[in-house]
């Protein structure tokens, strides 16, 4: 079994990297801190005997060889960067449950038929730089490395740039590599497994996304003397739009999402009619097909809000991805280790993306989900019990255990 | 006659300062960019023989002597702060034009009866710590000084900070001292000049105000797995009462001013549902009667919109400023002074706040516009031509002369 209790240690010690004071953390992509859990990260492989591997885009491969050479290896990974105001677990509990099974068969003296490979994929989070899922993304060569490497966040940094300031830009081609599977372990990041009493989500694919940058432009104006009639405020129609996003939403019920999480106002001046917004807008649905509907009504349907208001929309589809099942053999994998165990378990679809969404596409993929309380998460109360990260962890040993000696 | 070059080549100097790339000024007040406006403005008027004074918030005073030592002061001047995108004429016109006065007396050698000091008032636009005509408003005992040193920037630099750190904390008082008149030329930073035809606004009043911060708190969560039932958005309701306020301006139709400037979201994340929004709100109309029943219900039905998003208002006004009219004295001095100078002119309520408002309150004051470009102004492009600077700084002169000489 593994060590319920250096498995939550060494998740409290990843989680004072970037530690905020309301009990988060912030370790934004390619930053000096995120550089520092890496570099963590890196030393307790190392110790392990591992061998780390660094690719282009910086995603980071612990090697644990097996006994036969033919094999392909069995990976298992998540991501170590978090939102600017994020929680301990996400991404962070699949690394360090990770690291954990490779504890574990150390001690067990286990040696496995297949080599197995512990990942730390670079931005997973897409809060910097845009793109979510962007070093599994241009792993899969669903983005292409020239494109990703130009990609800038709000100070015009490049993500190229950030890799080569960090010390993170490796040598390894970013490309996917033959593997026998992916395993990977995550936080729901919703409700439902808490609410009912699941200690396991065995996942069945992720759902469908669509991304935007929008920008809306006006002009400057003065707040006192601008009539009503003389006036195109980019803020009042930009208005309009974020509630049209929310009304989007809900005329598709409790599987929909849209959002707008991103925003600044330009010039930002209490008494200037503002003459430019920037914002980001993005919808989610477990069906592609409504997601296919949404990428053709809401830029239609915002258009014509922007053209009442005299202040032309300029929108960007960033990404759109459809909804991703798992495969049908590791998925029973996890459902056989839940089993075993005598754990509580149940079917779910992701309502994240996750870097598996992208691996999966040249990778057999599953994914094992645990609860985290009131299914918060993309805030720095996110929570979870030891039990809960054993349980999980446990669960990734037998599954990547079971494959890799298959 | 003043020397309309002489007047525009250091309006064209002072710009220099705080120049951007789109041909407009950011000299935010109390910055180091301001600091450097100030020391040159300092430098003019000591070349010049005035004595320059500086009170305990800021504002500059440069005094020439008249020639009865009974007499009060006359007062002229404007401010040399602008908004982060601003223009380079929108105060510095007023101030400048001053300047020009006082060179014009020197090199015609006129003493006049009573002394005549220039003001270039601290932080009149308002747009880093929240108090447009803060300067003034100190200065006429409207904003206690301790509560107005301790106001911050988005930064956490508190107005006193700034004022030590570029060494403009001065020694006087800040507070009215006997005056005979106050007079002050500005651009009109609306269309109505422009649109008829007229050189010269002679401003009989300013309208009437209500500012406030806001701040809705929700919830930060994760946008691809909360269901709509378990949203509580800061962003969607804070749009919801952008549109509240706009919809508040038009029913007051063409003399309704309702503005939405400044907007800051929290975490700030593309794929976070914002969980705190702050935001400016302001109203202007030129019947005080029409501010109180928007101070009244405004805050109902904005916080019965963040009532049903289940995400709390919380609402400060921080200042209702009533309609001001000037002193029916000063202003016929600028009407005969236009009619001397056979220039076109009507009367005009002005729609900005200005330092004369406050002015207003213990000495008698009025103002003069000139015509701007489009009515544009808090824009880089604010646009004025020679000839109307000429005129207005003529204009002020002649009132100046009129006043200190009676
Ligand atoms: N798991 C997770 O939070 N991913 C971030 C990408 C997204 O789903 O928005
Ligand atoms: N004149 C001017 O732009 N004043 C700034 C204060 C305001 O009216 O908002």
């Amino acid at each position: 079994r593994i060590d319920g209790k250096r498995l939550w240690d060494s998740l409290m010690s990843m989680a004072e990297i970037g530690a905020t004071p309301k009990g988060g953390v912030k370790r934004l992509t390619l930053t000096e801190v995120d550089r520092a859990g890496r570099d963590r990260f890196r030393a307790w492989c190392e110790a392990l005997g591992l061998t780390v591997r660094v690719d282009a885009i910086g995603n980071m491969f612990a090697r644990r060889e097996g006994r036969d050479p033919n094999r392909l290896p069995v990976l298992m990974g998540s991501h170590l960067d978090s939102q600017p105001s994020g929680g301990k677990f996400d991404g962070a509990l699949g690394v360090i449950a990770g690291l954990e099974v490779m504890r574990s068969l150390n001690d067990l003296g286990i040696q496995t038929e297949a080599p197995i490979e512990l990942v730390n994929w670079t931005d997973e989070e897409g809060s910097r730089f845009g793109h979510s899922l962007m070093g599994s993304g241009a792993w899969a060569g669903v983005y292409p490395l020239e494109k990703v490497y130009g990609l800038q966040d709000v100070e015009g940094v490049s993500v190229e740039q950030a890799l080569t300031a960090i010390g993170y830009k490796g040598e390894h081609p970013a490309k996917p590599f033959p593997a026998d599977a992916y395993f990977e372990l995550h936080i729901e990041q919703g409700p439902i497994l808490e609410k009912e009493g699941r200690q396991i989500g065995i996942v069945t694919g992720a759902q469908a996304q669509v991304w935007y940058d929008a920008v809306v432009t006006g002009q400057d104006a003065h707040a006192g003397t601008t009539p009503p009639s003389a006036r195109r405020d980019a803020l009042v129609t930009t208005a309009r739009i974020i509630d049209l996003v929310d009304r989007l939403m809900r005329a598709r019920g409790e599987d929909g999402r849209g959002t707008v999480g991103q925003l600044h106002v330009f010039p930002n001046s209490r008494n200037v009619v503002p003459g430019e917004v920037r914002f980001s807008v993005e919808f989610r649905h477990p069906d592609f097909a409504e997601i296919e509907a949404l990428a053709a009504d809401f830029p239609r349907q915002a258009e014509a809000i922007a053209r009442d208001g005299g202040t032309p929309l300029a929108l960007t589809e960033l990404f759109r991805l459809p909804a991703q099942p798992f495969d049908p053999g590791c998925v029973d994998l996890v459902r056989q280790a839940a089993a075993k165990l005598g754990l509580p378990a149940r079917e779910i679809v992701s309502g994240a993306g996750h870097d598996a969404v992208y691996v999966a596409r040249s990778v057999p993929t599953a994914m094992i989900f645990t609860p985290c309380k009131d299914g918060l998460s993309h805030n720095e109360a996110e929570s979870i019990q030891p039990e809960e990260a054993e349980a999980g962890c446990q669960v990734l040993f037998e599954a990547v255990l079971a494959r890799a000696n298959r």
